[in-house]
């Protein structure tokens, strides 16, 4: 058990109402590790710790857990999962990547598909990209008029407050990067040929954006970071310093949710046989 | 890369046509390993072989890979995909577990929920039961007439043999553990606090119908092992021979397959510059 809880969730929670701004907030932060072993063996411990949790959480079935992972092209997301979440494996955790809508998702609110993808109750569910890319790259490229995009954060708050009264706990973070970051990481993209298929020349012309994205995401977060679902803007720009922080995060959130393993209703262990 | 592609498949796959006997199979079978050590450590490499793998699948796009897990309960399904899928981790492989039908799917006939639940190109996907569920506690327990029984054996094969021409792989194993064994773990299970919640008493109904089932697996297998989607019987009382062997046959499939990173069509790595 970590001993004092939520202390790290609200290091990097964006507290509801207040002016958040993105500047201030430095990618390339050291997370307080003395060193990236330190940062790494604390993320493999807190990844163990996870995959209890998650077995007391099926075990329990009152409750699920959505972790909403967001952030620019490069910004590790894939990574974020595979250090985090690995360890609990494929029972436990629901993973919905959403790519551009398919005719049959834009014949419906832009809900619809999100809440298809939710958790069951039991389950771990993470969104790799989300709704709330329907208020980032549709406010960014247009895809949506300003009205429509303005009227979506209140759906989206209200979406979520359906979810977590309706026992869903909901962690959002934001991972960010550096735009000189994402320049490397594109660059060995390009130049590593096992990488080679993630790269989209398209990618470059969001770069262009970015000062547009980065302005989306800050309102995104201002408007939507709530007491039942926080955003969590995490540095990025190392990904031991990034994988260290969310299962730090993610770990305390399931330790407060402190899920139980049910006991036997209607049978007695101790009068069963097994012949 | 192993050098004789296809040996482990082959020691453990039942030949199609042929009149296969489960009693000939034994559940506690050693596996050829010399020690629990050796067989772990080869089943943590093999493990770690498949997540590349499955990376050139995902990036190749082209094929699937569908497994499905049949045993009687306490045959360690869960555990098979902790060993040999924990390393690929959640992105990459999609897992459904079947469970009694639904009214929604029991509108339907018997195949249309496993269908939805097919990987799509580029995942491995895993059947925790499957639509074989069907021929086993569905002819047990008379759930179907013996007609409908009878045309399923058909139906099952039409319906692999489109997912194979469609670019699905399959492999089918059954975890063949012994009636002694499952009493051992039964009795763990009801003991150990942390386990109580999977034991439910009416698994002791299914106990007691244990020949019929084997009798059911028996003539499943014997119907149903084909080419294309062959059925594998694995001796899984010791789960350390079970990990390995599936783990192993996982990857000389994938490696089989051999899926290949796709080269950029319309860019050249040469001429992109990122700014």
């Amino acid at each position: 058990m970590i001993p004092k809880s939520g202390h790290w969730s609200e290091t990097y929670a964006v507290r509801p109402g207040t002016r958040f701004s993105l500047k201030r907030c430095n990618p390339r932060a050291p997370g307080g590790f003395a060193s990236r072993e330190q940062a790494r063996s604390q993320a493999a411990a807190d990844a163990e710790a996870i995959d209890r949790l998650q077995d007391r959480l099926y075990a329990e079935g009152r409750h699920a857990l959505l972790v909403v992972l967001q952030g620019i092209d490069c910004s590790g997301k894939d990574g974020t999962v595979r250090a985090v979440f690995n360890s609990c494996g494929p029972i436990g955790v629901r993973i919905a990547a959403f790519k551009a809508p398919t005719p049959d998702e834009l014949a419906h609110d832009f809900l619809w598909r999100v809440h298809r993808a939710c958790p069951p109750k039991g389950f771990i569910g993470i969104f790799n990209r989300s709704h709330y890319e329907d208020v980032l790259v549709a406010k960014v490229r247009q895809l949506a008029s300003p009205k429509t995009i303005e009227q979506r954060y209140d759906q989206i708050n209200a979406f979520e407050a359906l979810l977590s009264a309706s026992g869903t706990r909901i962690l959002k973070f934001m991972l960010n990067i550096s735009k000189q970051e994402q320049a490397e990481r594109l660059r060995e993209r390009i130049a590593t040929p096992e990488k080679r298929w993630k790269f989209n020349p398209a990618d470059l012309e969001d770069r262009k954006l970015w000062n547009d994205y980065m302005r989306a995401y800050e309102i995104a977060i201002r408007r939507c970071s709530t007491q039942h679902a926080p955003w969590h803007v995490i540095p990025a720009d190392h990904n031991w310093v990034r994988n260290a922080i969310i299962a730090r995060i993610v770990r305390e959130t399931l330790e407060e949710m402190d899920p139980q393993y049910p006991k036997p209703k209607d049978w007695n262990p101790a009068k069963i046989r097994v012949v």
